[in-house]
């Protein structure tokens, strides 16, 4: 048996007795010495090495992707009994380390610090003495009502630290109920629970349905105060509306990992707009426990046991 | 019995019967009328107020402080008998939350990630896909060794988020041993720990001892990738020594929310050391929970029983 690994990142799986491990240019076609492997490990692929997979591999039974999102996966064309499984959980604390990155800098106004840094300016304003809940602001986690939009495993492994840094925090998601002790409301009732949130962060995947799903009512929705911070997907956010809204003054603040498109050209008036932080999609880009997850799912494939985050086909 | 109440926060503390509370300017001398006051809170008092609060209380028999460091009231010349407590806890989660956002600003690249976007410009240095632990950085929480170098209150209040985060997390203090799980290291082997420190962060008090005490020595012995952050006081950073590490390199980045004096002037080098972040003091200066410990201490006042962070005098 075979198994093809990307050369994008290094990995050392577990692998059952007899299994062959060869790393592949995840950049290029696929050699045709191995077009006889049984499983893909995907990281980072160019639209030619995914292309080349499915038009060569005829005995390929299993596709690892190690990213979470993998809707360019499943419509490459693979043939409806090759398995695909997502990369869930594997950016979970990266991701979620770099959403409490931006909402904290943006909380401690630390583009505002670096400014009057580089003006040799010890700003009175941003220090000192001052209250814990100003009215015009939100300034600290402590007593914050959070709500993460999109409570999959990247929001229930941020969800503890917004909790123990004082925050109240709430899920939205398909359906309600309580996950991890965290109380997840449906996603038809997130309009009505927005003028009492403080931050709302955007873990929501791409999909027809999330298209736009932060546009003019939701901003309309939050305080003026409100913080949005996205690290789910650009295409999420209508980021006209968004500008908008800093502009007038109707949004505290925001902070993009993503957007939409990606690069964001240099033309877009997205950049300049004020209180505003973007980060090029960095929040990932390193997954974390892949060689574990693709032993473990190498071994399911053999026991016929079952795959995790196997797609829905 | 008569309670004074600073006006530099709002506060509301439930008091013994018969108790008078009385709100009164602390930028000023303290009005006559009020000189038969039995118990001072003091939260940002001007000197005057300090000074007219010495002469003044002839029945003074408890200064309450809502700031941690109380090297000044204890100093300013109340005569034995009274007792005066610190604010030690008010401070925890405001002071680690800060600590939290300068050293996420910095694993995450936040300050360039602004310079790029005031240029419109998408960097593929800071984002994409990108190794977990690159050789000469350190970008994220999971794996790295943190010590907190000052382990009170607001470390032992930090040291579960970094935890949570990934980190591996020690402690620093004049005693060894474990604290609320924690390894703390005894002060005197600080120097020896660290060549093995990624995050070194400093919530040192103010004192003879701890003057200087992240020099020349201590920034040698870490690493060239190290983080340094100090939400402690400014003089026990060697600023000169600072800026040069961050100058040669030898020094990964720094976070310092004091400095020695404050405000920094504007004329001093240290506002344009590479790779620097500075804040304004502005870490703390809301407590949280003062009512109550106002009116827990002011009980135990009435009582006779321990009066919580009395200073030993």
């Amino acid at each position: 048996m075979k198994i093809l690994l990307p050369d994008t990142m290094p990995l050392d799986p577990t692998l059952p007795e007899g299994w062959e491990a060869v790393t592949v240019d995840a950049r290029t076609e696929i050699p045709a010495a191995h077009h006889d492997a049984d499983v893909l490990v995907l990281w980072g692929p160019s639209r030619v090495h995914l292309s080349s997979a499915v038009e060569n591999l005829d005995n390929l039974r299993f596709v690892q992707s190690l990213s979470a999102g993998i809707d360019g996966i499943l419509t490459a064309g693979f043939r409806d009994d090759v398995v695909i499984a997502a990369g869930a959980g594997l950016h979970s604390l990266t991701v979620s380390e770099h959403a409490l990155a931006l909402l904290l800098s943006l909380l401690r106004r630390l583009p505002e610090a670096r400014e009057a840094q580089a003006r040799h300016e010890w700003s009175t304003e941003l220090g000192g003495l001052q209250p814990l809940h100003p009215e015009d602001r939100v300034t600290s986690l402590i007593g914050a009502k959070v709500l993460i939009w999109g409570f999959g495993q990247i929001g229930q492994t941020l969800a503890p630290t917004l909790t123990a840094l004082g925050a109240q925090v709430r899920g939205a998601a398909r359906s309600a109920g309580t996950r991890n002790g965290v109380e997840v409301i449906e996603e038809t009732d997130v309009l009505a629970a927005l003028p009492e949130v403080d931050v709302l962060i955007d873990i929501l995947p791409a999909s027809e349905q999330t298209a736009g799903a932060v546009g003019r009512e939701v901003l309309a929705a939050l305080p003026d105060h409100a913080i949005l911070i996205n690290v789910g997907r650009g295409t999420t956010v209508d980021q006209v509306a968004l500008r908008e809204a800093l502009e007038a003054g109707t949004l505290g603040s925001a902070g993009l990992d993503v957007t939409d498109p990606e690069p964001l050209p240099a033309t877009d008036p997205l950049w300049d707009a004020p209180r505003l932080l973007i980060t090029p999609h960095g929040a990932g880009g390193r997954p974390v426990g892949a060689d574990e997850r693709i032993s473990t799912n190498v071994r399911a494939l053999v026991d016929g046991t079952e795959i995790l985050h196997a797609a829905a086909r």
